[in-house]
């Protein structure tokens, strides 16, 4: 990639500057440039400030709210739901998650759904900042379905994106970050462009057989990660967020809108320092680490990718992104009145 | 097969009777024997009464404590670990289960872990007892590490089993039951029985090559399904088990034995009918299910294949059992001075 080089700076002044500017107030406002942030830290080019511009055009065109008003539908000790209010995702992840934080503060462990929300860019920003606070964090997420049953080309759920986080000693988290199918959309856009194949059983083509054209999967069906077993995963995600949120579930329409596949998101903390003092806690998971890595020389475990990343590109103080964004986000701030980013 | 019919009554007395004068109390005893004929209703012939012998076999030899002394570790609210006193997994499983079973009336969910016990035969007996009462539950338990990195043959961790259950309005829970390594030990064995071969991604031979021979990937590595993300969830496995219950994590030696690979256990139950109502829970779940079938006619859903098991065998009250297992069975029983099953 020929890259424009952004001081990291800029990059926050600008998304806090849009959003506050396309309406979100400035509490909202901060949360969400917190959330686009740590997920751009990552460094994998999607599902991050590359979503920028599409969530500007949501917010413009009225389809996501600015502002949601997050109101209680039930609670039960350490269980909560919320109405989301039609907000964005990035809100309304971060809303529960700090919910389930607070009752795991209270409860130990804390649960907290919400319906009628929008997509959230990622797991990572929302584990990540709970697990920056010591807690043991899950989210999982619901949506359109689109993904097989094993060997079927029906589609009858969604692909349960799901991540958690534990703190380490070093401050990195062991983190993960996946949907339950093996490949996401984006994989397979990524794996078609770059006129590669893919192993068959990934999915099936629109009639139904094997195929390990991207492509032709993109065209047909997704499956579940180790078929049977991914399935069955993938519906306790849909349990966890749909039916806990009192949201729609499978392919039912929102109420009002008719609109199927509307997100649900469940967040889970666990305030294991309670149980076993911090000091403990962050021992034990380095040592989990040491001891895997201990017998498998150079073993990638979960969220070290995004760690290096994250710290490469705070240290360097500049990430680098595509000029194609940068001229859209630039746009925006044209449009918006905003002061676009100076390239030097 | 041809196998020997047995009524249910017969196999309960016996199962019973045999724990007893190998020396469980009469209570431990009803425990354990209600774990085994849940189990064995599942009708998969393994981890089930074909257990009970090596069960008699471990107890006889002292490897395993009858009436292990589970004595609390810590205390966080809706968090307990304990000390499992080398005692039965069927007994340190169901203990668990019902302590979060009453964390989850108390604080709406609840987590509970257990060191220092034993193999607990499957997730399903417990998951299924919880959902019985109306909870979602969830279980998972940690061992030795047999299964290898994504793509790698050093055996970095355990295999993560773990089972959930959540109620329908027909009583049949959505049941889930699985590790995740693409195949159990088990399964590798039918499968090279059979003679059959499977897919090469299921793991690899001894020299770290991809094979379909299931006897060569039982003497190399398994792999975990759809590479890193099934590989990050046994992770997560890893952590709920092992690090919440203060007991062994990875290859670690047990404290005083050296021994590597003692299981830990840990049980969540979700007390949701609190949040919902138990009403619209099982309704919804039920839609669920509905919602599924309807896109995809004949959908196999997680538990479906046990529910009808179960159905046929108590509608019929009697099971089929190979006659390896009544013989073996029938010696234990005359070297305990139990009345043998009478074979008619």
């Amino acid at each position: 990639m020929t890259g424009v080089d952004i001081s990291l700076m800029e990059l926050e002044r600008l998304t806090l500057h849009l959003l506050q500017a396309i309406g979100l107030n400035e509490e909202n406002a901060a949360t969400v440039t917190e959330v686009f942030l740590r997920a751009t830290y990552r460094g994998v080019g999607h599902h991050d400030v590359y979503e920028l511009p599409g969530r500007l055009a949501g917010l413009e065109a009225g389809k996501v709210k600015a502002n949601p008003s997050i109101t209680r539908i039930n609670k039960y000790h350490a269980l909560e739901n919320y109405e989301g209010d039609n907000g964005l995702g990035e809100l309304c992840g971060m809303f529960i998650m700090r919910r389930a934080e607070q009752l795991a503060d209270e409860y130990g462990i804390g649960l907290c759904a919400i319906r009628n929300t929008h997509h959230l860019l990622a797991s990572t920003p929302y584990v990540e900042a709970a697990a920056d606070n010591g807690y043991i964090s899950y989210i999982v997420t619901r949506g359109t379905p689109t993904m097989g049953a094993p060997g079927r080309i029906e589609k009858v759920i969604g692909t349960s994106p799901m991540g958690y986080a534990i703190p380490t000693e070093s401050g990195n988290h062991i983190m993960f970050d996946a949907c339950l199918a093996y490949a996401s959309n984006g994989v397979l856009a990524e794996k078609a462009a770059a006129g590669v194949s893919v192993p068959s059983y990934w999915g099936l083509d629109s009639e139904g057989r094997a195929t390990e054209d991207p492509a032709a999967i993109a065209k047909g069906t997704r499956q579940p990660i180790g078929a049977h077993k991914g399935f069955g995963l993938t519906i306790l995600g849909e349990i966890l967020t749909g039916i806990l949120s009192e949201g729609q579930i499978i392919d039912e329409q929102q109420p009002g809108t008719g609109l199927v596949g509307m997100p649900s998101h469940t967040a889970i903390c666990i305030k294991a320092d309670g149980l076993l003092g911090q000091r403990q806690l962050t021992q034990r998971t380095t040592e989990m680490a040491n001891r895997m890595e201990a017998r498998a020389a150079g073993l990638q475990l979960p969220g070290q990718r995004s760690a290096r990343s994250r710290k490469q590109i705070i240290s360097k103080g500049t990430i680098e992104l595509r000029p194609d964004l940068v001229k859209k986000l630039n746009e925006w701030a044209i449009k918006l009145g905003v002061v676009p980013i100076i390239l030097s």
